[in-house]
């Protein structure tokens, strides 16, 4: 399909297409390291960046967000990509179940509660202090929802979920220095190299000094999404396909689930281990500042597979930033508009009208000081 | 089928029988109400009973409570009719899913949060003040639901639940005093008039004033698990068969839907009134101090069906007190008795060897004083 660009086997995007009855599952988290200064730029302030996951899953029930106006944007007005996500789950119907892993904000949506705190700053050296409770009880849903989905989608929306995703790659051991996207052009990088070195210190550890305590290494330096999409992935892809739906950050929960498999081998059958993918936009496969095909192969060769959108001729201008290399992905944006372009038949040109249609109805209202 | 007691069409259990893909989904909710002395058993104390729904809630996912030691029982040590459900439902494997309409102990398992306060006493005569709120996210979370399963069995955990059910459907203009059911023998009919009573003076209301306001029913004496249910079967039955699986507390339920229905004929599709019965325990039935079948004739002839358990037999003395008419119900025994029978094509000897098996996994420990 030339609309999904593919690296690695397929066999997973051909189980999507042929899917009968997929799921669209996105776990939020909110983490204070969101707060740090110049990490994050989803959310149009480090105030606002507390709002955005209830916003993004509020946005996917009801068309717009209800804890904040309208819908969630970077400081520059950036819509968050939950307009690609809202187009897709549109035309596709797929079922929409949200689990709070751990928000600031509950979001005012029908959610899952696997999670009652957010995450503390990495800063601390202790980020999730509930990593383990928070695993068993992603291993517990996913087996449920294993058994009502033919085919899960599982996204996210964390901010500053990717520098947690960096610092537990390279505490599991994974080079992946310069190899994590952001919604920011250029990454921040060197920040946020620096904010995983102060991190490192405060939990006194060393890259690759968890190799093979993933869930530790959670608890030290991640975000309160990891553990539950982990061990949902893992219940899940025992039964059924499970595509991560995610950008870098999905690199560090396939991380994780490799650790795992690792460190016991009976945490899934080896068939779980062909029932994994990525799904992610093709502006993270286009980021010269971040290498996720090379963090899949680092995982086991997990397939990768993006949507091939193209926002540099939209119909609003402001949506041409996703193209230059802004935002991005997040809200599992890339993996919806696979689950689109595969299983729900819908072309790239049907696709493109109708994420226009939704930043018409959702951001133009914004832009003319019409919402409140 | 001989093993089911059929009150009504038999097209609903028809239709369980044929299912692909049923789902078991429990609400759970606690309220001030269970707190008034002598109102409910459902718990050893009133302190207990604060543990109920988790308790229960946990056995389906782990085989025992985490919240208490073992599981959820009577003073008297009548185990809590959760052994009956993981019986059914352990046999069947269908998908658990947990709905926290406002517990004050959240359980230890993945669960939908749609209500984040317990209710108040229905003698303050406002017992649910965000009736309207849970209403609307039960119908949201119905909507996903009926997405991805075929036929939606909708169970309850709710101790002093059916003192609410009353008073909502006296409320709504039902002659229900005398016709609910109780966890105790002789269903303490008089103190739950009198306790209606009080919350109808407290609320300044007057038996049938709220016929054509449900929601504002439920708000001034009902209990959360009501708006819930109601939401998710209106929306859900738009797709798929829901059962209400419950003993009088679901008349309430469906009193509550009858009633959104004569308000507004748009609330749901035709067809949906016909996607709609009660399944409960042939000891509801039995009970003389009650009459669901009446109660249910009187909300549109909604068919009623009973799982035909007989634990007068039962291996366990510990069993017995059930056909002596105490417990009866709750979790969804009866509806997910009914499902292993049907869908599940489990003989009913099958079924009852099982419950035993899990009286024994138990209960049995907590009476030897091994369980901590």
């Amino acid at each position: 399909m030339s609309d999904v660009i593919t690296q690695g086997s397929t066999q997973m995007l051909d189980a999507l297409r042929e899917a009968k009855r997929p799921a669209y599952v996105c776990t939020i988290a909110s983490s204070e390291t969101a707060a740090i200064e110049g990490l994050s730029i989803a959310g149009a302030s480090a105030e606002m960046r507390r709002y955005t996951p209830p916003a993004d899953m509020e946005c996917l029930f009801y068309g717009r967000a209800r804890s904040i106006p309208g819908i969630a944007a970077t400081p520059d007005g950036i819509p968050s990509p939950v307009i690609i996500t809202m187009a897709a789950l549109g035309l596709t119907k797929l079922p929409v179940f949200v689990v709070d892993a751990g928000c600031e904000v509950p979001p005012q949506t029908p959610y899952f509660r696997v999670g009652d705190r957010p995450a503390d700053s990495i800063l601390s050296g202790r980020s999730v202090a509930n990593a383990a409770e928070l695993y068993e009880r992603g291993w517990h849903l996913g087996e449920q929802l294993a058994k009502v989905t033919d085919y899960l989608l599982l996204a996210e929306s964390v901010p500053a979920g990717t520098t947690t995703a960096l610092a537990v790659m390279l505490a599991l051991g994974l080079d992946a220095h310069g190899k994590v996207s952001s919604t920011m052009i250029g990454g921040a990088n060197e920040l946020k190299r620096q904010t995983v070195e102060s991190a490192f210190k405060a939990a006194d550890i060393q890259p690759g000094s968890l190799a093979s305590d993933p869930i530790k290494a959670i608890e030290l330096v991640g975000d309160p999404m990891q553990p539950v999409v982990a061990g949902m992935a893992l219940a899940a892809s025992r039964e059924v396909p499970v595509m991560l739906a995610g950008g870098t950050q999905m690199a560090a929960v396939a991380a994780v689930i490799a650790a795992l498999r690792a460190a016991d081998p009976n945490v899934a059958d080896t068939a779980g281990a062909d029932r994994l993918c990525i799904g992610t936009t093709r502006w993270i496969l286009d980021d010269t500042t971040a290498d996720l095909v090379d963090l899949a192969r680092q995982v086991g060769d997990m397939p990768v597979y993006a949507a091939d959108l193209d926002f540099g001729k939209a119909r609003y201008p402001g949506m041409h930033p996703y193209q230059a290399g802004l935002v991005k992905e997040g809200v599992g944006a890339g993996g919806s508009a696979i689950a689109a372009l595969s299983y729900g038949g819908v072309s790239k040109a049907a696709l493109m009208e109708r994420i226009e249609g939704v930043y018409a109805e959702t951001v133009l209202p914004m832009l003319a000081g019409d919402v409140t």
